[in-house]
């Protein structure tokens, strides 16, 4: 496997390794989609903190999200999962 | 999803947040099992360092180890990496 690719592939799963942010993917997965406003509730942190690992998911290609109104709603990419496995296993 | 699972998940990718250990594990999920005396030179690092990333490997169920001889030889265990896509999915 390339540098680059083990890089790139060390790095989302870096994005995985909190408990607050896989408490969040979990959540993704098994909604359509989340208010961020529902977000840090859900995982016992502020506001502030589940924006942090929110920022963190999205940046690693994890979740999607959208602004609607006052509130933005994120979207697990749950094939940016499948593809980490996929990867691995294959290699490249 | 309990506190206890979410650590749990978020310490095996942390096991896997890494080039090196990314790079073991596609050497070994692509071999039936691999020599630990091939995985240094393969990942380009000390023997005492590849010996260190593959005990972290190890530790996460995500490898396991059979030492024969003179040797230790390693196998990968794709099950583990399946069930942690699946226990994000489920929630558990």
């Amino acid at each position: 496997m390339a540098d680059r690719n083990a890089h790139a592939l060390a790095d989302v799963f870096k994005a995985l390794a909190d408990p607050a942010r896989v408490k969040i993917m979990a959540m993704l997965l098994n909604a359509e989609e989340v208010c961020a406003c529902d977000i840090s509730a859900a995982i016992g942190k502020s506001a502030a903190t589940a924006s942090h690992h929110l920022k963190i998911l999205r940046d690693a290609g994890l979740t999607t999200s959208e602004r609607r109104g006052t509130w933005v709603y994120y979207r697990a990419v749950p094939q940016r999962l499948e593809a980490l496995v996929g990867a691995l296993s294959l290699g490249r």
